[in-house]
């Protein structure tokens, strides 16, 4: 039987974990799938030798040269980042190759360009390793819940993100005392904006998105916050509502439009998320057949992630052995069923929310601020005000029913122009049903 | 392009369920697989008319007409239980048709001989629906988790049981007060052994090793005790430990033997599968490559179920369509590298053991205890003994370090075989790792 033959570029943590697995798992996949599985050539510029196990395979610095080895099946890109990531893809899809990627930066901003190349070109596109590293999180959601119109996703998407959020809601440690060790361990990046403002999870949520609802969802169409504003105080105040603070994707499916946002948000300690702790990922769907499904696992690393590469590897591999390519369309729906999305203008969703506000503790200011409140129409569900001394600023912790976002935002400006705010308000979304 | 025509024997909560999806997703599938799916007909001993939305759809008392329907591609079976659910589907398969099920406790004990007959006839099973109902479990242990080594499976499998434990857990109620409400509330079949006595559990177990591991395992290979004798009392010591009390399937790989037991466990609740409520399922996999994987959702009930069938109806679908017929092995491994399983004796297995020995308050009577424990080997981490009136029974509540089960076993007939033990002594395993 014909052998399956893999050209990797790029052989950094997540590259080398995807050799190392296909090393190790070679003859478990040679049972499963009936032929050798092989890692013929690698690309990397920065390397210059392979270590001792991978001595029969093809070490090149040019790209070019995995492109147009005619031996090669499946051209699996692990350098990340946007170029020349893009144009690697679309050369190997030109030159006839299937392609796997971990690279959700790049399918959130590049992917409708790159699948339509695959479409036109007729090949593969294995990307179970962009969203939740080892998680089976695509394939689940493409073949497992296929009789399923999706109706929400949520997620803990990002491991850094959720690292630093768990310790400091155990430790009570702020933010930048934990990015900092985190730094020093090796578990947050020296640059880490994508991973804690959100954005790594943004990528993480147009690709499931597209998927779930067969649109093109772009990353610009996710709004996104991050978690570097939370502060000790909040996850406290979280506490007492018997909630934790968590950064959470989310998308509601309201079928004319859909919820796109990104942004933290306190948990009720019953619902599953909140109990997703330290580096680990969760992405729980509901479905309209299924009801609600969570899947869990570590969202990076180089095993982890090398799984997930080679799953989709072995997937590719067996469509080849079987003539049967594009068998399931890589985003789920039909290429000409994939529209565009129109998604919720972020003023007009609706929610309980959580207020933080600092002021002086005068007579009269909880009454003016409740009467704020009241003129944009946000019922208060409770207020826990926490003062000590005359004058100091106190924290007012406000609860409140659902409210409209547009109508929060206008609430909170107006406060924070009163003379006796001494801080700028601070809002988080709770997260209210299982959906 | 060519229809996929369904032929359903079994109409009762989960045919329906199934019949009702395709019917509600009909058009969504069309986009996604690029034909229509169809139900083409129903056999049912019980049913004299369909609903009017499968006015279509042909009806039958008489399942060998769906057999020899020509225009039938896949046969479901949905009737449950052994006979006449194995005949039926050994006449489908050897009439060429692909089957697919959810009756676990088939597979379970006739299994092999099924896959065998699938095998021989290049047929289909599909089987996602037997375990963890709408969870895409089968998928991803075959598919996603592809190139992994497991290493362990443990999983909450039953709803029912999971729904009596949480109940007694959250509202300190007895095991049958639990179980009288639920099956006045339809939560539990008015004979509820298979789901209480863990052999429901010990099926889907056996279904997952024999995949997991390319090993024909049977029911009878299994291990199980049910939470019949589980009290509130137990579940109160269990919270004291920092524990909740589960009905966990468990099955660890030493490669030479694999271990595979059903029982109640002591799940620390840092554990993910401690913070599993209510009807829902959860199965954890350890993979040498990925690490922890855990998927969750509902374990039961017509959608969840009706969800997983018809996966397992578009995967098979799609195999039609493009000609790559058991392009994944049915039980994950190819047929030849299928083998038999060496199971660890339960008398070698060790952990730690949570223990609650009932005697009377006489002077000495710990000594006397801790000094059986001694004999066998067992040493003790913490005792906490409840008494308060001399001469009444007390509890005596002995939480192990790791212990040898066969040293445990003689060690409790030993004690309960003392004058002052008033009762026998319950055993309670205790989780101790990820794995």
């Amino acid at each position: 039987m014909k052998k399956i033959q893999v050209g990797l570029i790029g052989f950094g943590t997540v590259g080398s974990g995807l050799a190392q697995t296909l090393y190790e798992q070679k003859e478990r996949l040679q049972r499963k799938v009936g032929t050798e599985i092989v890692l013929t050539q690698v690309a990397d510029i920065m390397t210059d030798s392979l270590p001792e196990q991978f001595a029969g395979v093809k070490l090149t610095k040019d790209a070019g040269d995995i492109f147009s080895n005619p031996d090669i099946d499946i051209v699996v890109e692990l350098i990340g980042g946007m170029e020349p990531a893009r144009t690697f893809m679309l050369e190997a899809i030109k030159n006839g190759k299937h392609v796997v990627t971990a690279n959700k930066a790049l399918l959130s901003v590049h992917g409708k360009e790159i699948f339509e190349a695959a479409v036109a070109n007729n090949v593969e596109v294995g990307f179970e390793a962009s969203v939740g590293g080892g998680i089976p999180v695509i394939k689940s959601l493409k073949e497992g819940l296929v009789a399923n119109r999706i109706e929400s996703i949520m997620g803990i998407m990002n491991g850094t993100a959720n690292y630093i959020l768990t310790r400091m809601t155990d430790e009570g440690v702020p933010f930048d005392e934990v990015l900092k060790d985190a730094q020093e361990q090796g578990f947050a990046e020296a640059d880490p904006t994508y991973d804690v403002e959100g954005i790594d999870t943004a990528h993480k949520l147009a690709i499931l998105m597209t998927i779930a609802y067969g649109k093109h969802v772009h990353l610009d169409d996710i709004n996104t916050e991050g978690i570097s504003n939370i502060t000790p105080v909040d996850i406290e105040f979280a506490k007492e509502f018997g909630c934790r603070i968590k950064l959470l994707a989310i998308s509601r499916n309201h079928d004319t439009h859909v919820e796109a946002r990104v942004h933290p948000t306190m948990v009720p300690n019953s619902h599953m998320l909140a109990n997703i702790n330290g580096a680990y990922n969760a992405i729980h769907f509901t479905g309209d057949t299924v009801g609600n499904v969570l899947l869990y696992g570590l969202g990076a690393g180089m095993m982890p992630t090398g799984s997930a590469v080679a799953a989709d590897v072995v997937d590719i591999g067996r469509n080849i052995l079987c003539n049967s390519i594009n068998r399931v369309p890589a985003l789920s729906y039909l290429p000409q069923h994939i529209g565009k999305p129109t998604i919720t203008p972020m003023s007009e969703l609706s929610g309980p929310y959580y207020f933080r506000i600092t002021a002086l503790d005068k007579p009269g200011v909880l009454s003016t601020i409740s009467g704020i409140f009241s003129k944009y129409n946000i019922s208060i569900k409770s207020v826990i005000q926490k003062s000590r001394h005359e004058l100091d600023p106190v924290a007012i912790v406000i609860h409140s029913h659902v409210a409209n976002e547009d109508s929060v935002q206008k609430c909170i400006a107006e406060i924070d122009a009163l003379d006796v705010c001494t801080e700028n308000t601070v809002k988080i979304r709770i997260l209210t049903d299982n959906k």
